[in-house]
């Protein structure tokens, strides 16, 4: 893709793009989709579980369907401390508990990506509403509970799990990235812009989680209605130098 | 367009596509903006106003800007009486304001269309923030008040006023329609998909207009950082048939 090779171009982040990418909740399959996908790009994925068996397991089946890709299990906390951006893409209900348990492992200069939705289904509710989450948002209640000097970034709520864990399938379409550090925002940025077909859009503060998560539930909606696995793109946009 | 001509053609809404569309609010700017699109159209458009006066100097500028096309000027209780979709273009200030005066005027088997966006700027806060509005959402506000038997459908909140005032620019973006009664949804769908680039996406049930106005502000905040009049696209919806 020539827009996601631009942005790819634009970003200087030597320091990341060689590490490992930790994904905590990486056997769900938001995860083990972003996984795949940042293998192919030629990324080293480190798939996080609470279970050390079923993070080996995740990674070998992510081998096998992509011979050559570079993928380890380990269990959470372990898996945190592989690599500088580390992706939380865990249900929201289990959102709280995995960050409590992530404090000792989450250290200062690191970034959370939270790729976590309030789904009112979270509390046996609807799947195509939002719960009130007392931060404001999932991405403020991450913000709240990771250490001090721990940079929290929104984005990753609108892709579908199902497309990005279906290697067939051209993604198309755009990632929302809010955060309060415009630097740990790019970083994410360039993470994202490596897979083939993702566009990442600067979505402001971190605030804006509170608005960003809420297309989830419509996008949910939407796929029951059409049969299918929506995504978002924003139009109107320059097409190159988003960031 | 083959695209909203598809959607055009679905539609069998005969008692509609010939009765004006009358217009609350039309003399700001995505009132307006959505009159001209209309009347390009060949949709014969009422402007509604609180003042008679500004309500024909606007229908007269459209009239101008684009010969040939069918637009008068009324108060705003005036114009609502003239068709059976009436939209309600107004900032969230004025909103409940407006529904309150149209309660003499709004008749069953009417539609709303609830354009209203409750930014925070309406209280003198960001335009980059949503208020929290005790129904839920402005549509769920504005259903509230309307008259039993008008149906309320929400719509129109992520297209951009300066890109409808610009008639040389090319649309080329959805509208996300969300309301309770799904005959109503559809009379909306085919009155937005008469204009050029627009395409109806049916977003559900008219609480999801809590999950849609949220899209307004995040729009807003993207206008800013780069620059532009953005929209939104759904991605992965099949070609055609959506209604």
């Amino acid at each position: 893709m020539p827009r996601t090779t631009a942005i790819r171009h634009q970003l200087d982040s030597p320091a990341v793009s060689d590490q490992p990418v930790p994904i905590i909740g990486g056997t769900g399959a938001l995860g083990f989709g972003v996984a795949l996908r940042l293998a192919r790009a030629g990324t080293s994925v480190v798939i996080g579980s609470r279970d050390a068996g079923r993070a080996a397991e995740a990674a070998a089946r992510l081998e096998e369907q992509l011979p050559g890709a570079d993928a380890s299990g380990l269990v959470n906390d372990e898996a945190t401390r592989t690599g500088p951006i580390v992706l939380l893409c865990v249900p929201f209900r289990n959102q709280s508990e995995n960050l409590t348990n992530l404090k000792g492992a989450l250290q200062p200069g690191q970034i959370l990506v939270d790729a976590t939705v309030p789904l009112a289904a979270a509390v046996s509710g609807r799947a195509t509403r939002l719960l009130g989450v007392p931060q404001g948002s999932a991405g403020l209640q991450a913000a709240e509970m990771v250490p001090d000097g721990v940079d929290v970034v929104s984005a990753l709520h609108t892709v579908s799990a199902a497309t990005l864990n279906d290697l067939d399938h051209e993604l198309d379409e755009d990632i929302l990235v809010a955060g309060d550090s415009v630097e740990a925002k790019k970083r994410v940025a360039e993470l994202i812009a490596r897979i083939d077909g993702l566009r990442p859009v600067n979505a402001g503060r971190l605030e804006a989680s509170k608005l960003i998560e809420g297309l989830t539930p419509l996008l949910i909606g939407i796929n029951a209605r059409y049969k299918t696995h929506a995504g978002i793109r924003i139009t109107g946009l320059p097409a190159e130098e988003l960031w």
